[in-house]
This record gives structure tokens, sequence and C-alpha cells, in this order.
């Protein structure tokens, strides 16, 4: 393989020309930048940019770790993300987990070599602990109240938000509510929990375990949850449902099969997914692609900001 | 920052030790990679692995290009990618164009500076002519129809299915036919507007250019292709939707609007997204996921393969 040296030889110019026009430095004239790229298509010569790595011990490289590539929530948050690297010139190396913590830590081990400048995590499966162990190699950034740790986060106070629906839907005179959630153990599934058995109690509500659908995070789950609900003697009036596809999924289940929304059952989503826009369910708007902006941003830095984001009620014709 | 050696010498072991542990060489009792480990944590040793890519010329990464990453049709097909990428250890770096050619540049110049190892691209935007510059830093692959170029590839015959489409909604005797397509300039537009106007002549059907809805791509586009249908003196009786997420739209506006489908308008969707199972949408099934799988493989190969994936038609209640 030809090295610089022979690049500058075949091009008629110095090394530093050449090591300029790899660089992408400014002040070579354009004959001279054309010059070197012919000799180096012409002599298979590659710059290897590890090697240019070693020396500025930049990757220019951030790591997601999301649980599922293919779902509009993490869709939405992974656009806000991607606008802010295009912008910045910086990549993103995509850790899928599906909530494996094998998958996780593969992608702190990458933090550590120094293969990425920074971590985000959007769904978080490793115990604060295990991530203790790692934050000295770079920024790791979560999109959960982080509060209580060195971390950066951008998030939802989803105990408040959680509240505020629910309220909405008392003050609306239910009091047969239930909610769809996705994975059960998350620190934001907790948090929503917490806020739920509050309100149940402080309106005392009976506390009903079938009315807690689980596993609820895709389209096709909504319609699970009303083949459960038709089977119930007392099936609840109104959902919370922290996904608007599973809303969505639910509402096209109910319009099948003649359910009158909000009349029988009265729905709230989560996120303001445009799905939710188009089939006219009222919903909790997180503004996803903001808060991807945000947490790309707070990656590139070393100090460590909490930035909540508000969530606010958008009444369409669910409720 | 401590080298190899002091590492070897903390953890009492010999360098070949530390060396295996940082490799994850398998014939190193666990005693001896804690002690490995240890020394490295206490140390604050990294192992750079860009120094390890400059001896292996292996990265481990490969680039995926396409233009958005919260769209459905994408994010099936990056699911399936990534599904393979785990399985075989490989992580992906996205590159988010929204069709701008200077961001797939800096894809094909990664490849070309050894930072990836392949790349896939989803959606073109450069010429071939720009392609063929990269061809031999590493093998990209393709999700078009490749057979006059020397790249992989895992397709659809966007004619063909198109085709098949546009006949069965002849056959059940729609004559004022239109359809809805994403850009206008890609290579797959350009075989399905063949297709149509071969089509149309096939037929004696009048070419009618307001039959044609350009730029739908996302569920909100569906609302403007309604609207400017509703305006139309003689709409189309039936439309052919290349999205899914687009004939969801229009099929929700049609729900609230009171306008009866298949009766007054027939709709077939394009990917069989979980959103036409739900709404009952007839949609063209394009196995996505097992393609981004395919689109993997075929990334991790020198020898350039073609792989036509076949469609199908999945009747459902729109038309």
């Amino acid at each position: 393989m030809a090295n610089i040296k022979d690049i500058a030889k075949m091009a008629k110019v110095s090394v530093t020309t050449v090591s300029r026009v790899l660089n992408d430095h400014p002040y070579v004239s354009q004959e001279k930048r054309e010059a070197v790229w012919q000799a180096i298509n012409e002599s298979n010569y590659q710059k290897n940019i590890n090697a240019v790595h070693l020396s500025t011990g930049k990757t220019h490289l951030i790591g997601v770790v999301l649980p599922f590539s293919n779902h509009p929530y993490f869709g939405l948050l992974l656009e806000g993300i991607a606008q802010e690297a295009v912008k910045n010139n910086y990549k993103l190396v995509l850790f899928q987990t599906n909530y494996e913590e094998a998958r996780e830590l593969e992608a702190l081990d990458m933090l550590r070599y120094k293969q990425l400048d920074a971590l985000i995590i959007c769904s978080r499966i490793c115990s604060w602990t295990k991530i203790r162990k790692y934050s000295h190699y770079g920024p790791i950034v979560f999109c959960e109240d982080t509060r209580d740790h060195p971390y950066s986060a951008t998030f939802v106070d989803h105990y408040k938000s959680f509240e505020a629906a629910l309220e909405y839907l008392a003050d609306k005179g239910h009091q047969k509510i239930g909610y769809c959630i996705g994975r059960k153990n998350g620190s934001n599934s907790t948090n929503r929990a917490l806020s739920y058995n509050n309100f149940i109690k402080r309106h005392k509500f009976p506390f009903r375990p079938d009315y807690i659908f689980e596993q609820c995070l895709h389209l096709e789950d909504g319609e699970n949850v009303m083949k459960k609900m038709t089977t119930m003697k007392e099936p609840p009036t109104a959902l919370l449902v922290t996904s608007d596809q599973v809303a969505a999924g639910i509402a096209a289940y109910c319009l099948t099969n003649h359910i009158a929304i909000p009349e029988e059952l009265a729905l709230i989503g989560f996120d303001n997914q445009p799905i939710s826009k188009v089939m006219g369910i009222t919903t909790m708007d997180i503004p996803l692609v903001p808060m991807g902006k945000n947490l790309f941003l707070q990656s590139l830095s070393k100090d460590v900001s909490y930035k909540e984001i508000d969530v606010t009620l958008i009444e369409r014709t669910t409720v």
C-alpha cells in the first residue's frame, strides 16, 4: 500500500500538502487538492483514520442505546438526537438492546475503550452500581430523572404527568380507571405505578390489579388489551395508555367492534405521536424530538445538567 | 496513563495475560481475569481500541444510510439490520441524510478511511458515477435493483409489484386510479411511474397528472391528499399508496369525514405495516425485517449477490 510520501511524490506536492488535504485544511489550492485526491484514488492509498484517532483522542462517534429501533417513541427521540448530531458533525453508533443487559454493557465497554466520545442511554437496564464503574470514561446521558446521580439527563416527571392525566379522567366522572404500560420494572414505570396507587387512595377508588395491563408497547397490543377487557364483568370505563401506538390500536379495535369512544371507553394516550393526531386521540404531549436534541447536546458536555421537560394534555375526542 | 506493562505488574500476571484479557481470549482463569480488570480500573488504564483496529484492520462497525430515522418503513428495515448485527457482534453507525448528498458522501468517506467495514445504503441519493469511486474500499450494499452494477442488493421489483396492484384494482372495475408516492426521483419511484404509465396505456385509461400525488411519506400527508381530492371534479375512485402510513392517514380522514371505503374510495397500501393490519387496509406485503437481515449479511461478504424479494397482496377491507 502506498504511504503518504508516495502520494506526495505522485501528486508532485509536499507531504504537508497531502496531510492538509487529508485533514480538510482550508489553505490548499483546488488544483493541488485534486492532484492529491487523484493520486490517492490511483494508488488505492487510504488514510487510516483510526490512526488519526490515536492522536486526537476523539472519535466523533456518540453511542445511542435503545431497546428497539422500530418503535415510534424511540424513533422520535432518535430523530432529535440525529438532527443535532448532523448539525455538530457527529455520527451515531446504535445499540439495540432488546432490554438485554449484555448489550448495554457492550455500549459501556465501547465508551471505556474510547471507541465512543459519549453514550446516550434512552432506556436503561443496568443498575446504577454497574453504570458507576464507567462514569469516568466519558459522559453518559439518560432519558430519566437522574437528579440523585452524577449523570446529565433530559426527562419527564412521569409521576406528575400520570397524576395530571388521572385527575383529568376523575374530573370527567370516571371512577374505574385502568392503565396500560410497557415493561413493568423500568424507573419510569415504577414512578407511574406509584402515582396511580396514590391517586386511587386519594379518591378512595378500589384497587383492581386487573385494570393494569403490562407489556403494551406496539399497535397490536391494543387488540390484546381490548380482548381481555371484553371478558371482564366490570371493565374500566377509562384507560390511560402510556403509548399512543397502543392507544391507536385500542381505538381501531373499538371502531371495528362498534365500541363507542368516549361513551363506553375513554382513552388518553402519551407522546402526541402523529397517529394520535390523525385518529383524534386525547394525549399527553411529550416533545420527544426536542428532548432528543437536548440529550445529544448534553452528551457533548462534561458538565452534568438536569433538564426536566413539561408534559401538556392535548384534548381531542377520546375523553 | 499506565501502559500494558504497568497493568501486568500491578495484577501480578504476564503481559500476555493482560493482552488476552483485553482481547477476550478464552484461556485465562477467572482469577487472573479479575486481577487484570481490577488493576485496569485502579490505574484508569484504557485499552485504546483504535490502536487495536490498526492491527486487525477491522472496526466491526457497519454504516447504515437512511433518509429519516423516525419513519416506520426505515424503522422496520433498520430493525432487521440491527437484529442480524447483534447476532454477529457488529455495531451500526447511523447516517441520517434527509436526502442530502453531502451526508451520503460522509458515509462513503468513512468507508474510504476504514472507519467502517461496510456500508448499507437503504435509499440512495448519489449517482452511480459517484458511488463507483468508493467501490474498492469495502462492500456497499443497496436496497434497490443493482443488477447492472457490481454491488450486492436485496430489493423488490417495484415495476412488477405496482403492476400487480394496479391490475387488481382494474379487475375490481376501477378505471380512475391514482397513486401516492414519496420522492419523485428515486430509482424505485421511476420504476413505479413507468409501470403506471404502461398500465394506463394497456387499458386505454386517460392519463391524468393530477391523479399522481407526490411527497407522500408520513401519516399526516394522507390528509393533504384527501383535501386535494375533495376539490377535484372527477377524483380517482381508487388509490395505490406506496406507504401504509399515508394509506392509514387517508383511511382516518375518510372515517372522520364520512367518506365510505371502499365504496367511494378504494385503497391499497404498501409494506404491510402493523397499522395496515390494525386498520384493515389492503396492502402489498414487503417483508422489510427479513430484507434488513439479508442486507446486513450481504454487507459482511466481499462477493456480490442480488436477492429479489417477492411482494404479495394481502386482501383486507379497503378494496
